[in-house]
């Protein structure tokens, strides 16, 4: 078999998230799909982050095991023509069959959208959220500065996260304006909990609004208790894209077409 | 009567222009039914700019007149109740009645979306025109120096379009990169021929991508025969957005809402 890894961007809105779900239309169901039609006996294809349903991705990574030679460039055409719109191959490589992204994975790169603006606008609906009251934007900052760092994570994840090792490193947490009246907050660690990314967002936001107190992360952090009533509310989907994912690859990994 | 001024935004992927038309679903019949619901004896909306299928607007400028005397609060509000996702009233005002915007429009601005790059982006199909040859974009700026200026734009403007005077005074005509690989072009004026600001934009690109030679703008121009086959292709409307539309206003018109 030949390993092949793919950086994969979707707009998550139509789609009901990364993971297949019987029934469901899901990023990985229809890249599944994509591959079976040239390569029948092609592998399932591994994803490295299970988005939620409406979060986008502009570089998951993908392997998968193809029994067709097919070189890189021929790959990312070739899908390209099976994918629908709202899903594509940005890039492929070859790399050794059997590789796993997911067990690879060294960090994570996303960013969430806010729209300040107290009317609704139709170009940025499926790409940031709406937040219609007023942002004290320096102490979302100020708030933000105790998310970087190596702490226990386990009051920011949904109840559906049921790991048992609840620290993670987060590297990065800024708040950025981009076009027009969308902020954002880029966040990066190296691995994430459950709607983590979402529930500080939401967080940030409720100390923004003031329905939460300066330095509301800092003592949900510090309890140490895992309760979820410390933090904020959670973010919707739609305002999440996983931006990048740093993989540890194989010294024999090829090179990526496009360059 | 009531003289209402609106701001109204849509995407325009899912409409087929601005302009009604028998049996396709237009912003200024999916307006005027939002309208009708809430008031049945108010007059047809008036739009400034008469948007293509596939173009976008961030502020479009629409009055109508209104047999009910309702706040400008409460036109926003209720109108935006009653529109699709797709179209959003972004702010409303009094004035007077009869007031036609078309008719009081001193300039507009729209801004054109390129997306340098190999591969598609489906976070940009909706809104950027991909281009995956590589550009000269100095030579785009230089080129782009030819369009400012008051000149008969005869040959840069749809066969469909059958005006007499076809001088127009463009104030603007400048590339800006905007958010990852894409790279906008912002152009204002007083007004614009039929399909003009596609078929600049697609000159430019042209010339950036070596099909056509730096000059091809002023020659043309300068020639002053109005022949089409001078310029460059035309754009396509989905990277097209109505940015702005700068109005003369009665003395008498009300603050707007939201401020």
């Amino acid at each position: 078999m030949h390993g092949v890894l793919l950086e994969v961007a979707y707009d998550g809105t139509a789609f009901k998230g990364w993971a297949a779900q019987r029934g469901e239309r899901t990023v990985e169901e229809t890249l599944a799909g994509a591959i079976r039609t040239l390569d029948p006996r092609a592998s399932a294809p591994r994803g490295t982050s299970r988005t939620d349903a409406g979060v986008h991705a502009e570089r998951q990574m993908v392997a998968f095991d193809a029994s067709l030679a097919i070189p890189p460039r021929g790959w990312v055409l070739a899908l390209n023509q099976h994918l629908p719109d709202d899903a594509c191959v940005r890039s492929a490589r070859a790399i050794d069959a059997g590789y796993n992204p997911r067990f690879a994975s060294r960090g994570k790169q996303y960013r969430y959208r806010l729209l300040l603006d107290r009317v609704r606008d139709p170009l940025q609906r499926h790409r940031a959220w709406r937040i219609g009251w007023p942002l004290d934007v320096e102490k979302m900052r100020r708030e933000a500065e105790a998310i970087v760092g190596t702490h226990d994570f386990a009051g920011f994840r949904s109840s559906h996260d049921a790991r048992d090792v609840t620290v993670r490193t987060l590297t990065r947490a800024a708040i950025e304006p981009l076009e027009g009246r969308v902020l954002s907050v880029a966040i990066a660690g190296n691995a994430f909990l459950y709607n983590m990314v979402r529930i500080l967002v939401g967080t940030l936001v409720d100390v923004g609004r003031g329905h939460l107190g300066e330095g509301t992360i800092a003592r949900a952090l510090a309890a140490g208790d895992g309760d979820r009533r410390r933090a904020g509310m959670t973010a919707p989907a739609h305002g999440l894209t996983l931006e990048s994912v740093l993989l540890e690859l194989p010294s024999e990994t090829g090179m990526p077409w496009p360059p």
